[in-house]
């Protein structure tokens, strides 16, 4: 027997509806390296109607992609609900990757337009001849100088389009959005989210328990609409009719933290590196944060650290977790009320722990045999995954098997442990987890305790081979800039030999200027290992 | 192009599995007449799989409709898990309706069991003989001595069960509850609330900008399991792993404060009658509410001095709107970020509004021409909606059509203002509202502020016929114990002549000592207009 509830698709028009209509007259601002720009949900709207009309007219076909490379800003907003609601697909590049990756992933989506940002179009000038079928390159100018060419230009595009466009009903699995990974050891994989997966992950994000986006948010997505849907925050703010604040082109502390002073915000999100950059200004005291409620944090952990240093300055850290292939929300460190009693480094360690599955996400660990592990916060295994906004398969890619269990869960790489509570904590990656003698050591954990140390900035382990043992870790330190050439291997492995057995603690240690980072800003072990694993022993 | 998510059904597993297995030690708290009866998370898990298996034993077949005739309690949540996880739908009957109603539901939904208290069960079994499909009533013992006959007992059809049952994947279209309306004018119309739609229901509810449902909360649901699925709160409290407490079998208000205190309960949600009768003995001191961050209120419109009252106590009613049709919740009356530099009585204003449709709803406005009408706050229109728990049809009924739009909307039959910040404030029923020398008047208006009048406890006012206006307002007033007697016509109609043009002054009034009720709480205006209308002119 079935229901007899209302077949609603759950589409991107829904969220656009209700932001559009509900809140008229909230803002949109962008920020970077030009003058503010600012607007309101009305105008977002009425340009939206004309962006799809125009892309109508220029022959963009259903089913049809689009791709973008850019920053964030207002524009690409626009084209975030232009695109899927006319139901084509709008395919994020990300503006960070190699170029062969980029020609790789151009001709495996079959991008038939490329909407760029006139300060990234040399990049994509000088790869036109690589790809495949894109038609026609159109340039959103960010007041930059480069040359155009016979790009079209965004804003003569839209202005040739009708006053309103009539969206189409869609089927709710319909593709809406395409992003690859950041495939440090591969050519990238694909995920296209389908309407139904981010209006459900709008939800998501929104509900008290996760993010809590709200319309008396100001939301700042300091992470990337062009990876990821910038955690899907442009969704959920929309849907709720948050104030939102893009950083434009420019992601440097200084601005960030201006724009966040200026404009009110109550939502923060990005990647450690950001906030581990904004630290010494926030202690410098040179901003004003006061509407800050919480600052997500995730893309990669965040350290323990960390958060404790922005606890001091009275600025709540939320960890969240979560991947390309989940949309990306997975998981949320929520204050869980067992622990408003306990000792505060207790929950400090929680705060630090990846968090629990949101609503809608569910979450499983597998030992080497494919049987579950004990949730008691000890036992590593690796973290499976399904749910209405994770990807089922890759798209068009023959590599898929290998993520997926045979009954359909997402393999998502990373080794946890599971906590009695729920807690997920990540212990590494499958691939940088250190085998040292039939044993598992985390780098992530030793990672974590360095950077804990006052004179280090950015530390990463990686295992290097051992004849003996397999593998034995080796940590690469960035010192603080003040005690740079003074901290040394003894103080810190004397430091971590507090916490860990042993056999965990560093053979090596290699002291940096800088760590090499991936596309999206984690830390590029791979390139550490070809780089150094060899030279240092 | 389809999007690559997995095909993971929106179903009351998820709900289910979310909560016994992340909140394993939350409690469920159940009060009443006889001793207060708590468990966790972690037993109620087991039990539904040992009550699913038991009714699977008992031949219950997919698509079988299993009925309740019961209270709110911890067994009640049983079975709102077992029955619908198991592919059966679960019936929920109004123990207040009239026996004929009662008849017609049952044997219109064809219930093959029904599990009712043993204190209700002397009206079941009187009916029992009209009952067309009826096999077996299976009653769970409260205590109360009334002969149980040849009923199965629920602990022990529950013990009959084994320990794991093996729920099978469902498609999220299948009815998993349902529910009649309380039909004051003819037969009760029926919805069968889809997996889908409860399962979407519990993140509307728990979004920050709706009521918020969170593990942080204690949630008590005074209103009853046995209508509209207590608003969704058992569902949206078990995902998100919320104490859950519920009032048994006695909704008096002395109870329910008593398990508020006593359980440290934070979000309190029943209709108005609960709290008009709960605001004396809280204005008297008798309970410290201290834990209680939101009070939500819905059913029937909540006045505003009742609002005003409880703010004026610390207490925070958040006004709720929605139906039976719509799983229910429609809007909320969220705080909005504007209002906050408001003047107190423009937020007191707001707060008693029905507030914004949550997302996921959508809501319009049509004058009788169904024309969109102006958001201006001022014009009347009957409001319509639609979304993903929102009925497309009552249940194998041919009076389905009227209630729907062509194009697919659901006719709420409120006449509403919409104000210029998307705020629904309900006007009237269209069915209530008084047609006066062509114009309309709200009669909820006209008792809103009767019921703001220091002498008045409880006011209604009906349309009586008028050969020279067609209809003209009757008031049907209750006035407070202290005032019984001396509360004059002039005093009420000089207090409304402050606010309303003189055409909308009640013609006539009526002071009774009680106002006829429908069985969910509701005035009766039927009864009213029945009883009253005829006498007074």
């Amino acid at each position: 027997m079935l229901g007899t509830t209302m077949d609603f698709p759950l589409t991107l028009q829904h969220v656009f509806e209700r932001g559009t209509q509900l809140f008229p007259n909230r803002e949109i601002v962008t920020g970077g390296l030009g003058p503010r720009h600012r607007y309101t949900y009305r105008e977002m709207g009425q340009r939206v109607h004309r962006l799809a009309s125009a892309f109508q007219r220029l022959g963009l076909q259903p089913g049809e992609r689009v791709a973008t490379f850019g920053w964030n800003h207002y524009r690409h907003l626009e084209m975030y609900f232009a695109i899927p609601m006319q139901g084509a697909v709008l395919h994020t590049l990300n503006i960070r990757l190699f170029h062969d990756q980029l020609t790789y992933i151009v001709n495996h989506a079959a991008d038939r337009f490329i909407v760029v940002d006139r300060s990234l179009l040399p990049v994509l000038q000088k790869l036109a001849p690589t790809f495949d079928t894109v038609e026609k390159l159109i340039v959103v100018d960010d007041g930059a100088d480069c040359e155009v060419g016979d790009a079209l230009d965004y804003e003569e595009l839209l202005a040739s389009g009708a006053e309103h466009f009539d969206f189409p009903r869609l089927d709710e699995n319909t593709a809406a959005m395409m992003c690859y990974t950041s495939g440090t050891t591969d050519n990238p994989k694909g995920v296209a989210y389908s309407h139904r997966a981010l209006t459900l992950h709008s939800f998501g994000a929104s509900l008290a328990d996760s993010l809590g986006v709200s319309q008396r948010d100001t939301v700042l997505a300091v992470v990337p609409m062009f990876h990821a849907n910038a955690w899907g925050l442009p969704y959920a703010s929309t849907l709720v009719g948050a104030k939102q604040v893009f950083p434009g082109n420019s992601m440097a502390a200084e601005r960030v933290l201006e724009l966040m002073q200026d404009e009110g915000v109550t939502l923060g999100a990005g990647v450690p590196t950001i906030w581990i950059g904004a630290l010494p200004l926030l202690q410098a005291g040179k901003y004003d944060l006061s509407t800050v409620t919480r600052i997500a944090c995730g893309g990669s952990a965040a350290p323990r650290g960390l958060i404790d240093a922005y606890d001091k300055l009275g600025l709540n850290i939320v960890h969240a977790w979560g991947m390309t292939e989940m949309s990306p929300l997975g998981s949320v460190s929520v204050p869980l009320v067992e622990l408003d009693a306990a000792d505060p480094a207790v929950r400090l360690d929680f705060k630090a722990c990846q968090g629990m599955a949101v609503p809608g996400v569910e979450a499983r660990v597998l030992d080497g045999d494919g049987q579950q592990v004990a949730w008691d916060g000890q036992t590593m295994g690796e973290l499976i995954v399904r749910g209405p906004w994770v990807t089922a398969t890759y798209y068009n890619d023959d590599r898929s098997a290998a993520s997926f269990t045979s009954d359909g869960w997402f393999r998502t790489g990373d080794i946890v442990v599971m906590h009695p509570n729920g807690f997920i904590e990540i212990a590494d990656r499958t691939k940088d987890v250190i085998k040292s003698g039939g044993e598992w050591i985390s780098s992530v954990a030793l990672e974590n305790a360095l950077m804990a140390h006052p004179k280090v900035q950015e530390a990463a382990v990686i295992g290097v081979p051992d004849e003996r043992w397999s593998e034995r870790p080796m940590a690469c330190v960035v010192p603080r800039p003040e005690f740079k050439g003074t901290v040394t291997e003894e103080e810190l492995s004397t430091f971590l030999a507090q916490q860990f057995a042993k056999w965990w603690l560093p053979e090596h240690y290699l002291f940096l200027v800088e760590l090499p980072k991936t596309s999206v800003g984690k830390f590029d072990k791979k390139a550490m290992r070809a780089q150094y694993a060899q030279v240092s022993i």
